[in-house]
C-alpha cells in the first residue's frame, strides 16, 4: 500500500473556527495532517503578508485526534509560508484551506484569506482546494457537506489538479437532502456596492463602518453563482496569472 | 474645451511617501485629483479589506498642490472603497495608484497593495493603473519616470483602458537616458522561496522574521521581468476573473 498523503490545513477564520475542526477531521481519514493555521480570524485579508513585523508560531494541541497543530500569528498566506518552508520536512500532497464561514464565490475569491492561502500553495508548488459554506454563522451547520469535501479531495489527490490552477469549491447553505450535485464553473461577474455608516466616537471624533450590498451582474448559467442558487455545489478552477491575454494586442495598439 | 478628467490617487507606501507625491504632480497637470490613501505604511496587504474594524479618515493638506487629500486608516483597498462610495460626489475618470516604492512585476501583482487598490477602482467601474519603481529605497528617484507616467494615463485617458481590466506598470531602476521604451507584456510565472529567521525575544519567546528570494522559472520574451531586465517599463493588463478557462474542461472530466 503506498504512503498516506500528507495534507497541510490552513483557514482564515482561526484554528478554533467549527469549520476547520470538520475539515480537520475529514482530513485525517484521508492522510497524515499538520495544520498551520492563524490564531486570530483573519478573514478579508486577500493576499497580505507580514513582512514589516514578527511572526509568532506554536505547537498545540486542540483535540485529541491525530494530527499535528501549529498557530501562528499572521495572515492566512504567511502560515502556507510557514508550513511549507518552515515547518514541515518534505513538500505536501495537498493544501486544504477552510472551511470558511461564508462565500468565497464570484468576486469574493479576490478579498478573501481562505482562497489567499490556497492559492498561496499553488504558487508554492503545493495541490491546493479551498472550501467555503454559504453560511456566514460561527454555529453553521458543516456535517452534511462532509461526504462531499471527502469526494472531491479524493478524486483531486486520485486525478491531480492542473498545475498552477487551486480549486475554488463553494457549499450553498442548504440541507443535506437539497444539494443536487457539483458543476465545474467559471466566477461570476459581480462586485460590492459599500456603504459607509458614519459614526461619532465618544472623544467626537468621527469613524465608519463598512457595510456592502452584492452585486451580481452575470446572468451565465456556467457561473458559481447560478451553481449554488440552484442547489449545486460550485467548483472554479483559480488561476494566480492574472495576465489578460486579451487585452495585450488592444493595448500594443496604443502604440506607446 | 472639455471637462478636465476627475482623478482619484491612492498608494500603499502612505500619503507622505515620496512615491504618491510624484504621482500627484503629475495628475495635478492632467485633471482635478483626489487623493484618498493611507495614513501608513500598507505594502505587501494584497487585497485585505476592514470589515471587522473601524475606519478613520481625515482631510487633510500636505502641500500646496490644487488636489483634496484625506488620510485613512485602512488597506489600500479600502481607500478606494472610501473615495469611490463615500468621499467622491461623482464616479472618477481614472484611478491611479503608487508610484510604488519597489516592484510590483510578475508574482509580485498578488501581494500587493498598490495593485489591489487599482484592481479595486476596475471592479468599481473606474479604470485603473497602478505604478511601480523597481527602487525599494525611501529616496528613490522617480523625476525621470514622470514623463512616461503622464504619456501613459494620457493615452489611457485618450484611448480608455479595456473594461475589466487594470494597468501594471513597471519601471526598471536605471537612469533616463537607458530607458529603451515601453513593453506590453505578461506576467512571468515566478514565486518566491521564503527563509524564516528565527530569534528568540528578550522573554525567551520564539520569533521569525519572513525573508525571501524571488525565484522566476520564466525566460519567455514576452513576460514582465524580461522587459525590465532589458531596460524597458513593462506593462501588464491585469483581469480579476481568476477562473482558468482552460482548466475546467479538466475538471469536468474527473466526473464528480
Amino acid at each position: 500500500m503506498s504512503k498516506k498523503p500528507l495534507i497541510l490545513v490552513t483557514n482564515d477564520d482561526g484554528i478554533t473556527a467549527p469549520g476547520i475542526r470538520i475539515l480537520i477531521s475529514v482530513m485525517n481519514e484521508i492522510g497524515d495532517v499538520v495544520v498551520v493555521a492563524p490564531d486570530s480570524p483573519q478573514s478579508a485579508m486577500g493576499h497580505a503578508i507580514t513582512i514589516n513585523s514578527t511572526l509568532h508560531c506554536q505547537k498545540i494541541k486542540i483535540d485529541n485526534g491525530p494530527q499535528l497543530e501549529y498557530s501562528c500569528s499572521g495572515t492566512p498566506a504567511d502560515c502556507v509560508k510557514l508550513g511549507v518552508n518552515e515547518i514541515l520536512d518534505e513538500k505536501p500532497d495537498l493544501c486544504v484551506s477552510g472551511i470558511n464561514h461564508g462565500s468565497n464565490s464570484s468576486i469574493n475569491v479576490i478579498y478573501s484569506g481562505t482562497m489567499s492561502a490556497a492559492i498561496e500553495a499553488t504558487i508554492e508548488g503545493v495541490p491546493a482546494i479551498g472550501f467555503s459554506l454559504l453560511d456566514y454563522r460561527w454555529n453553521a451547520n458543516f456535517n452534511h457537506i462532509k461526504k462531499y469535501i471527502k469526494i472531491i479531495t479524493l478524486k483531486a489527490l486520485e486525478k491531480g489538479i492542473p498545475k498552477e490552477t487551486t480549486l475554488n469549491v463553494n457549499f450553498p447553505n442548504i440541507d443535506k437532502g437539497e444539494i443536487k450535485g457539483i458543476k465545474i464553473c467559471r466566477q461570476a461577474n459581480a462586485y460590492w456596492i459599500e456603504k459607509f455608516d458614519k459614526r461619532t466616537n465618544p472623544l467626537g471624533k468621527e469613524y465608519y463602518w463598512m457595510t456592502g450590498e452584492f452585486i451580481n451582474m452575470d446572468n451565465g448559467k456556467q457561473t458559481d453563482e447560478f451553481a449554488l442558487d440552484s442547489g449545486y455545489i460550485s467548483i472554479v478552477p483559480v488561476k494566480h496569472d492574472f495576465t489578460d491575454y486579451d487585452s495585450i494586442v488592444k493595448i500594443q495598439d496604443w502604440k506607446l
